[in-house]
């Protein structure tokens, strides 16, 4: 069976910066360590006056198209992931689309476009759309771009502010792929929950703690629905475990748990029983309480041991290298951990064609998705190609009150003009307002 | 291989009806034809005070359940298709489970749920997916329950008021299927288009003129990348032609288009032209203007030909029955052509087993999709399972004044409250918001 997976990935962050450890730590009179040490963020990335949603996903496609050489012909499919679309109706695939039509000879008028929505799951859902449709022989020959774009704001003042993020990722699924393959075997962990959401407004609503708890009780029901169709996940199978990375903190909740759940009744328990016992079973607790603060307790001092720092440093802390400096994109989100994985790899100058990752998507509502991915040869080669250090390092450093102007700019319900803070150079801009109220885009040389 | 296709569907109307040809024709002060004969429309479905997207959507799909015998265990994803979601975040898929497993054991914690938006296309595209999924063998034996659902509501005295519609249609989609088969064949016809959109806001912005000229030029673009991928077209290929429907005056535009596309270079159009003359082409003309001219005038008498007439009969006036009395049910709409299609044949006592239908859908922003459909062998008692006329029949029929406030309970701008005209009786209904806002749902017996 030909491998089916993704061959390319572009990054594309917002052109702004909010620094958390500085700008907002002071504002808010809070010890930067809240930020940088609590939720593991250092910055924000924001969008400039001229950036949102369309464009930063544009940007991100044809950086990818120009990179690999594509024409609007080679492209069968376009899909976009997104929670933060400004229509009821009209598609941000075809916004997208229509940018790409300015700068490209030919068109995308033969190629399925679409939108998914579930909160931040939507780009993976839309992975999995197109590996299905390649398999299913419906692509012609031809490859599927999806989109994952968000400006993940949140109202001013809610406890989401420090996590905010604005960016795109843009992959390249097909036939052959240069940077990981996928395979059929996926589990799912998914019930009605009340979470996280936005009902008929632009920023969420949101229940922080409840968030937690749902974040990491699907992720249990979709690693056991996994282990169900690819058999148990052991420790060594995987280099790299890259979690929806809503902040890092999070992902260090969920990686202890992931990790309690994969080394049960296996050597590497037995080997910490030692110093730490064993975890605790709930049918050898009267009630759920005694048996929760047990485990409670067994993970705090799980976190504490050797073996598990050392999983921890070399599995799952290289997936949140880029997410420290540009918060939460949603959508795009554990997308940019698994590049964040493959270029910590890459500069540490090893060697992980053929090395297995465990992918955990998630998103609020709910719904967790757990996957298994093989690197490809050409890995080394797609990953030194980006330049996300780069764009990390251009970002304009906004002061405090920049900060609230740009926030206005981008709040649906306020009517704000604002002058840009940097120049945009070869990219797609928003333009105005069609006679329709449809956002309009042209492209900046 | 294994046949993947529609195994069963349901239908659930908006509980309240707007006659068109009586009430709003009278309001409005014009001629009831202009609505009967004209948008060929005798009446909207609207919701009740207690229904909605989720609702209708939730009752279709344990109508489906119901009789088809299926469990949650049974289904492995879960997509719903709309342009009238009322959260940006957390899809109509979650709420829906949530419906369903209040009536159910078990539950649909290990099923893949999303939501598709693309104007009226996505309920289409949502199949597409689950076939592939299918196709793509990562269904472990499970079927996919897709649900396209919408409350198509337009502003006050907007010219679409007359074509509104409220409904879902639910379809199961699995291996060896009862309704149609499909196969891998279709065409495409897209562009980045401004004729229909809802830049954040609940009812649409239409550009009426343009938005016929979108839907047929980007049916003849899908009708001819089809072609490429599964030969020429002809007439007698197809007993039915379910179009999507916005209300049935457009699709005797599209299917005259159609026809003098499938025909051209054909015998009928030799046939036709001993009394027409032959279909204009753009070679024999100075200009567009003198071959558009020529065009029209050969449309205008190609639809007074009894050859014309007889396929249209046949082939395509079937579709309309249900729209006539329903309304838009925007992503819904081309799958009720489709019930509406074979019910016309259970009706007449044909037995179409084997026969092939040419389904056209399409959404505005804009994309067309053609694909051909084979009925199978448990067509007839899957449609005989079906109370459409019930449904149709038994719906409150609304006074203007009655109308109006419907209308204005279901503007998310307004926060109207409205005591319902219909008893609910064994269906999920709407039940108050939560502390984040939410909808929520319970069953009433």
């Amino acid at each position: 069976m030909t491998a089916v997976g993704i061959d390319a990935v572009e990054v594309w962050t917002g052109n702004l910066k909010l620094d958390l450890a500085e700008t907002f730590a002071e504002e808010k009179g809070k010890d930067p360590a809240y930020f940088t040490k609590g939720l593991g963020l250092r910055a924000s990335s924001l969008p400039d006056s001229y950036e949102d949603i369309v464009t930063m996903g544009a940007n991100a496609a044809k950086k990818l198209m120009d990179r690999k050489g594509l024409e609007p012909d080679d492209i069968g499919r376009i899909d976009v992931g997104t929670e933060s679309s400004f229509d009821n109706s009209k598609p941000i695939s075809t916004y997208i689309a229509g940018c790409l039509e300015q700068v490209y000879d030919g068109d995308f008028h033969h190629a399925n476009k679409g939108e998914r929505k579930f909160a931040c799951i939507a780009g993976t859902q839309s992975i999995d759309d197109a590996y299905n449709w390649i398999r299913a022989g419906r692509n012609r020959g031809r490859a599927a771009l999806v989109v994952a774009t968000d400006t993940a704001l949140y109202a001013r003042d809610d406890s989401g502010e420090a996590t905010q993020g604005a960016g795109a990722v843009a992959m390249l699924i097909d036939e052959d792929p240069s940077l990981v393959d996928l395979s059929t075997d996926q589990g799912y962990g998914s019930a009605d929950e009340t979470d996280f959401l936005k009902p008929n407004q632009q920023f969420p609503s949101v229940d922080g703690k409840r968030s937690v708890q749902v974040y990491l009780a699907r992720m249990r029901e979709a690693l056991e629905d996994y282990e169900s169709v690819a058999g148990d996940v052991r420790l060594d199978d995987f280099i790299y475990a890259p979690f929806h990375t809503p902040y890092p903190g999070m992902v260090r909740k969920a990686a202890a748990l992931a990790y309690r759940h994969v080394t049960r009744d296996t050597a590497v328990e037995d080997e910490l029983a030692e110093s730490i016992g064993r975890q605790p079973r709930r049918e050898s607790f009267d009630d759920d309480g005694e048996y929760e603060e047990a485990v409670r307790e067994y993970m705090d001092a799980l976190k504490e041991t050797e073996q598990y720092q050392d999983w921890y440093a070399a599995t799952v802390d290289p997936t949140l290298t880029i997410s420290r400096d540009v918060g939460n994109w949603y959508t795009g989100s554990v997308h940019l951990a698994r590049v964040s994985a493959l270029k910590t790899a890459l500069e540490a100058g090893r060697d992980v064609a053929g090395e297995s990752m465990l992918v955990a998507s998630y998103g609020s509502g709910a719904q967790a998705e757990i996957h298994g991915e093989i690197i490809q040869d050409g890995w080394a080669d797609e990953i030194a190609a980006l330049n996300v250090d780069e764009q990390i390092a251009e970002r304009y450093d906004l002061s405090w009150s920049e900060y609230e102007l740009v926030h206005d700019r981008h709040n649906h319900e306020m009517d704000s003009e604002l002058e840009e803070f940097t120049t945009p150079d070869a990219e797609f801009v928003f333009d105005g307002w069609g006679r329709m109220g449809e956002r309009k885009y042209t492209y900046v040389e």
